[in-house]
């Protein structure tokens, strides 16, 4: 039981990062950002690593001095993905960088100066990368926040002022950003840049935080600006290790059906009607399909209520009454199982479904 | 930093569930389900304390049989909120359950028969409590999934068929689900449901599974849902310990402003640029913030670029450079600290700032 054609992306220019494509109907992709030191290469190509093995088609770096724009050459070098350049205050860094080998570069506008703009933009001309405008809600020039305050319209102006001012120079390999930490203002910003614009977008809930709420934070907001068609790659920001940033934001995407699903679990939350000892079978599942590969849907149902209904959607599935249940397939009951046989059973039929329906490699990028 | 007008409300009827009024205005409630057996009044009641603790507005119990039936009385007698009675197949156990002082019905049309909706609905009419309608694509009626599939289309003809039925009997305490564990299916009947009619709607996304991957998924889809104004209680629905569902249902609300944030810490995901231990710092800040009561936002931010603004937006703030940082109160630099009293000092401010400000109490209801 899928349904993928809910969201009607918007229409954007498409630019090319390297091997990856943004905007104008290309696959969402899916960013981070190293926390290593940038001019440590080799901490630094070790969690690119592995955070292209968690999913990322791209990677960020910070390029915050002249030795991590030379040691940026060695990472480009041996990246598995386009890495881009994360430039602030200093346009040499970001001159430095292109030359480097970034396959983008990234700068603020609140803090990178206007009249190095023409010469930032003719070495990208050259070197034929595209650069993002990226605003943050909590680096805004201070004029601006003086006219406006922290508002969505004082993001939407900084990034059009910058717009202007790239485009006028005829270049137009640009993609926009406007985050916040705040997500309505995120929401209002990127909503008003969509109207406006016709650039590709890149989506974020800046300085999420911490743990749970982090995750839900990015959920709520990336997902909400994706699910209205906004969005055309997304970075979710989370303090700790990026790899969950990646893991989060697949699922963000997969939610939406914009990216491979992989396995999905639907279990129910059991309530005063379930009579089998669902939380241990359903985690117990959960554990043993994280090995498993492909995109497949399991049920795991554990009353008669919507049991049958989920268990006959699902690809393979588990209903429960009174201590047994039955395994289906396709929609077909297999066989009817005792409580302790249930999982063994299940992952029996799951390996059946993958044997028929085996996994497409490299469909992902 | 907060933006809480951006989401503009659908205008719906109000009911009221006891203490509790959905729709119409009122805040969103939130609730959740008992997993425990609803015949052992002892453990339900402990469940339901622990619900409430979380900041549970509304419990949700199963009744599976005539025994659950008679405890649900004492449990409705105990309970510190409203105790929602759950129930399928069997119009018997609704009546029984209305006689036993539930605040409000849940019926399920795929699986409740229509010759008894009248009697339902007179006693509920004159117990003075309201009906949720609770369709979920797990459970459609047989020959609506015949003839238009597991569709948005198939749920809400199936609710629609419902609330005209009961509407002619001149009940209007209609509260309305339409639920699967598809994101796309559930908000795209959802949203055909709020503009068909104006009865308060709970929303969820039914079967979500387990972990991080099924928060994920609720808030996404209920996310969205609210930040297009439709949803007037909500319910998350995850495999485990039904108080996550409680914690995971108010991150949500608080994401849109549409429940008090509580303790709000920003805190950046650091990348090359930052020159200190932010993950450890962050994370204790995390941990000594979770027993501090009120509604403020703390930022923690590891270097120069957007450090300053989130800082100085917060209303306690740690901007970090090179092994020093400044911390800040109401948009002022109180003092430079070294990275080992960070912490420390970030957390007097905290409880100054607090003191100046006191939480209000009971500002929830």
């Amino acid at each position: 039981m899928t349904h993928k054609g809910y969201v009607r992306r918007r229409q954007s220019h498409q630019v090319r990062v390297d091997s990856v494509s943004i905007g104008g109907g290309a696959q969402v992709s899916v960013q981070s950002m190293t926390n290593t030191d940038t001019r440590d290469v080799e901490s630094t190509l070790r969690q690119i690593s592995e955070l292209v093995a968690a999913g990322a088609h791209l990677v960020r770096v910070a390029v915050p001095d002249a030795e991590a724009s030379r040691t940026l050459e060695q990472i480009v070098r041996h990246s598995p993905v386009p890495v881009i350049a994360d430039i602030h205050f200093d346009h040499r860094l970001a001159l430095m960088a292109i030359s480097a080998g970034a396959a983008k570069i990234r700068i603020n506008p609140g803090n990178f100066r206007s009249e190095h703009l023409d010469e930032l933009v003719r070495a990208a001309s050259e070197a034929g990368i595209p650069m993002r405008i990226g605003v943050n809600a909590g680096s805004l020039p201070g004029e601006t926040v003086r006219e406006l305050g922290v508002t969505a319209d004082a993001m939407v102006q900084t990034a059009i002022r910058y717009i202007e001012m790239v485009q006028s120079s005829g270049f137009d390999q640009i993609v926009l950003s406007a985050k916040a930490s705040d997500v309505p203002l995120t929401v209002e910003a990127n909503e008003e840049l969509a109207r406006l614009t016709a650039y590709p977008i890149h989506l974020g809930i800046t300085e999420a935080g911490t743990g749970r709420r982090a995750e839900i934070k990015s959920a709520v907001g990336i997902g909400h600006l994706l699910g209205r068609g906004i969005g055309d790659t997304i970075r979710v920001s989370l303090t700790g290790d990026p790899v969950r940033e990646v893991e989060v934001a697949r699922a963000i995407l997969a939610t939406w059906g914009l990216a491979p699903s992989g396995v999905n679990l639907v279990s129910c939350p059991t309530c005063g009607r379930c009579r089998v000892d669902m939380e241990t079978i359903a985690s117990e599942v959960g554990r043993r399909l994280k090995d498993v590969e492909g995109d497949l849907t399991v049920a795991v149902m554990g009353c008669e209520v919507n049991g049958p209904g989920e268990a006959r959607h699902a690809d393979v599935g588990l209903a429960c009454g009174q201590g047994t249940g039955v395994v289906m397939r396709g929609g077909e009951i297999k066989r009817k199982v005792d409580e302790k046989d249930m999982v063994d059973e299940l992952m029996r039929e799951v390996h059946r479904h993958l044997q028929e329906n085996p996994p497409e490699k490299c469909k992902d990028m």
